[in-house]
């Protein structure tokens, strides 16, 4: 009934959602799929606030909308520049993702992936490259936990937008110095048909045989 | 069947793997669970190459065994201060991590993720602490990879040691510049019993209810 695949394959980004509340067995499922996740040494460098008060929702918006429109602009740009049936699509990205930035207060439950980078051991972290390695024991829990809200019946979608004004997200949850933020889920029911088909390219594309670039399959 | 949270809460590390080939179509299903990821505008940042010929694996070898003994040192002193049930745990970890080392270039798949930052809105680049967000659009892909590995019964870990000697890993697999590395995953038919229980903290601990610190349920 829940099959791993079919969850995975219709887990699209569902950003229209309604106020209803979230049973707690629910949100207690989603929860614990994010802390079954493998993390480095086991670590599990992570913490994730579940904000539920209108008051710290709205503060999460008031980060949140700004952030999403000033990002759109750069996102207006590149639409001009694709095939007209992708450009189309992109428009209605666009227009989702407008709703989503002045309603996300409306969701019943927004959630705040937050770590603590002196629990991880970041191996890339003095290479000549920005660092993207203490992800690694983070967003494997936001997928588990995604994947569930699919399974669970709920809609998300994943933003790292907030990290714009990252302190006032801190201010506004509380969190403690030295403690960054990760990613952003609002969770709810979907108000339209929620996750369905997603258009992804394929893994005979992003998987290459034994060297880089060369054609899988 | 293939129940969706029984392959979350099953999903551990498995180190001991068999060199017995794996066929193409479950080889496929792995990597089209990582094709289905979400990731940032949908750009699909990254890619996979899958190291299978006896060289290729030689390579990551030489460079995953010294990475992983040097790291093994500070895990050893670690596990001096845990309690002894957990200090015993460590230490039969630690003995699977030297097979995984001494043995890694047995496994019969050895997938190693990169992506290209320019390809990513990667938020907290300009924030006063160390950047996480890259991975947000990577490690979503990897562990839907490594849920589809448990689902067809292979056992793989993920590991990012191998980032000590990125410029090794990129110059045997062609990686061009500008892209990084970001995990290492062996692949393989588990030698023992391969996935089961696993250790990890429950989302009464990691769960935090409207801000940071605040005991959930």
């Amino acid at each position: 009934m829940n099959d791993i695949y079919q969850m995975m394959s219709t887990l699209r980004a569902v950003r229209r959602l309604r106020s209803d509340p979230i049973p707690d067995d629910v949100l207690d499922r989603v929860l614990q799929a994010a802390a079954w996740a493998p993390t480095g040494g086991n670590m599990q460098p992570w913490r994730v606030v579940v904000v539920r008060s209108a008051e710290r929702k709205q503060a999460l918006a008031d980060v949140y909308r700004p952030a999403w429109y000033s990002y759109a602009k750069g996102y207006d740009a590149r639409i001009e520049a694709l095939p007209s049936e992708e450009a189309e699509k992109a428009r209605r990205n666009r227009i989702a993702g407008d709703y989503l930035a002045d309603h996300i207060q409306e969701a019943p439950v927004i959630l705040m992936f937050v770590a603590d980078p002196k629990m991880m051991a970041i191996t890339d972290a003095k290479l000549d490259r920005i660092s993207m390695v203490g992800g690694g024991s983070v967003y494997t829990a936001i997928q588990n936990a995604m994947l569930a809200a699919r399974t669970e019946g709920l809609g998300c979608v994943l933003t790292t937008l907030h990290c714009l004004a990252e302190d006032e997200v801190k201010a506004a949850l509380q969190i403690p110095e030295g403690w960054a933020t990760l990613g952003m889920v609002p969770l709810g029911y979907p108000i339209g048909k929620g996750h369905g088909p997603i258009s992804r390219q394929p893994a005979s594309i992003l998987a290459y045989d034994d060297v880089f670039g060369a054609v899988w399959r």
